[in-house]
């Protein structure tokens, strides 16, 4: 009989599949993530935009402006009313990280360090969109395969946007944390870490300073959070100092999945709080700092959404958490 | 430069392109969405399931359980603590309306009165799982193509499902929607009614007592919601004497999409109240009645959802809904 889970965050309930007897592998169509793999058109390698400055530490990685920018920098500010609706121009900032010199499709096939240079290139972008003062929030994400949403070019890169607005889903999550904090005076993702750790049996695997695992109330097929131990609200103060363990716990992760899952498509996002830079009360920091805790969500992209999902918020999981944590705990990885 | 909108009820930003140049008919890729017709595999052509009573008033049309039931309605409600965590047991109801004794793929080829039919069979099935008392919520829905969830057989069927907990994305909507009539006194979903009859550039067809409409801040292309323009909070009620212009106007929009869009795979769901029986308390119906306006989300599914969406809840949005209204305007149907 199948389960309703809810996520303890946001309160969204998930139906999680009870069919123990399909096995993870059976459910993966990979049919139509094939990366065209044409060096001479790659627009990367042979990237000729000036680099952002400040950006990365490596000479291997680079921040370029982005050529398809959903959001525009060079406007100003304007906010407006129609009728009942409100309207911003589409003001913001849109950059591409190029993850490597080198025509590397995969994040996960870089070295260690390189992987680590990656992660300080976010933090700084980060750090310095939110002195820039005019935006509220900064997503950095990446789209591996064009199920995801990459086009097909195999080139391993991710996109770093700033928003002059609060995106919703960052809202819930941060209005879920402060509720449990106001009840409980802890924050929810350490005591949620806490409680994982214990039990283990959604673990994926683990590093000294972070644990990535399959969420208790999963939406997607081997749906994955990579949640820091130390807590902190935000990726670009938070991770200092870090950057290498994420690399490996992120290479494990990938590893297993390129392995164990066929090497699917995939997003990650970097959940991180929102800017307080740019207000001048510093006990709104003070009051994210103590609530929320950053993390990466990702997602392997290998099943559709379909009506049920779309209408109601609800989704369907085809595979309990547990058993896709232990088939990619089983999964062994080279060193 | 591309604009940043906000949906009134709930609060999403949606990031709308404003790239005019490229026309509606550029973005669809209808490469995945054809239906195997093989009607001597049909499982609704040749039903052998005995009817749910009381169902359909039509002979056409005729509701069964669900073969696949997300969730399964022979159990007794259970609610469990697991640590942090909320968990149910999968109680609820799933049926399938299957919507023509004829193998007819797209409901918009159905007669009027037999697309009605369907409709007063939804408020039929709504009306007696309201009474069960074990429900909180009911969704109706469709899936269309493949792409959009259906698996691939073209005949024409829809999906009920009862659950015992209230689904997130109805939550989102029932509080926008209080917060609106709490400040203004009026209904947030008939003062937008007004406001886009007035303006006229979102619609895409009228009957008389429905619109069809792109949403100011539409997320997806050609994203489209059915209003009543009588208010009332549910469907199952609010549709009596209805059903007829529900099928009219859905049949007209559909044509639309058949001609201009070349009949993508779409899915609509039915966006009510939950229900009020199961609380003894009569005032919280009087709440949702002043409250909220049901009404039908369509989704045709012609782009992939990328990171940027799936981490911010941010939409992009590639043609402007007014641009996409117009388009669909234009589309000359059969009488």
């Amino acid at each position: 009989m199948p389960e309703l889970r809810k996520d303890p965050v946001i309160g969204r309930w998930v139906i999680i599949a009870s069919e123990r007897a399909r096995r993870p592998g059976n459910f993966i169509d990979t049919s139509d993530i094939e990366l065209e793999d044409d060096k001479t058109e790659c627009a990367f390698c042979n990237n000729r935009r000036k680099p952002i400055v400040p950006g990365s530490p490596s000479e291997e990685v680079t921040v370029v402006r982005s050529r398809d920018a959903v959001l525009d920098g060079s406007a100003e500010f304007q906010r407006a009313k129609r009728g009942l609706y409100d309207v911003i121009n589409g003001f913001g900032a849109h950059e591409i990280v190029i993850e490597s010199r080198e025509h590397v499709a995969n994040i996960a096939d870089l070295p260690l360090d390189q992987m680590a240079s990656v992660f300080e290139t976010y933090a700084i972008r980060m750090r310095h969109l939110e002195k820039d003062g005019r935006f509220q929030y900064v997503l950095a994400y990446k789209n591996y395969g064009p199920t995801a949403g990459s086009r097909k070019i195999g080139h391993s890169r991710s996109h770093i946007v700033a928003t002059p607005v609060q995106p919703l889903r960052v809202k819930e999550k941060l209005i879920g944390a402060k509720k449990y904090f106001d009840a409980r005076k802890s924050c929810i993702y350490c005591d949620l870490i806490r409680q994982e750790i214990e039990a283990r049996d959604r673990i994926v695997c683990e590093t000294e300073r972070f644990v990535a695992l399959i969420p208790f109330a999963a939406r997607f097929l081997f749906e994955t959070w990579i949640l820091p131990k130390d807590h902190h609200c935000d990726f670009h103060n938070g991770i200092k100092g870090n950057e290498k363990d994420l690399a490996l716990i992120l290479k494990m992760y990938l590893q297993k999945l390129q392995t164990g899952v066929d090497d699917p498509a995939y997003n990650f996002v970097i959940q991180t709080a929102p800017f307080h830079a740019a207000d001048p009360n510093a006990a709104k920091w003070k009051t994210l700092q103590q609530d929320y805790h950053w993390h990466i969500e990702l997602m392997p992209r290998l099943t559709r959404v379909a009506g049920f999902e779309k209408g109601t918020g609800f989704y369907i999981c085809a595979i309990p958490p547990e058993d896709m944590a232990e088939y990619l705990r089983g999964i062994e990885i080279k060193d």
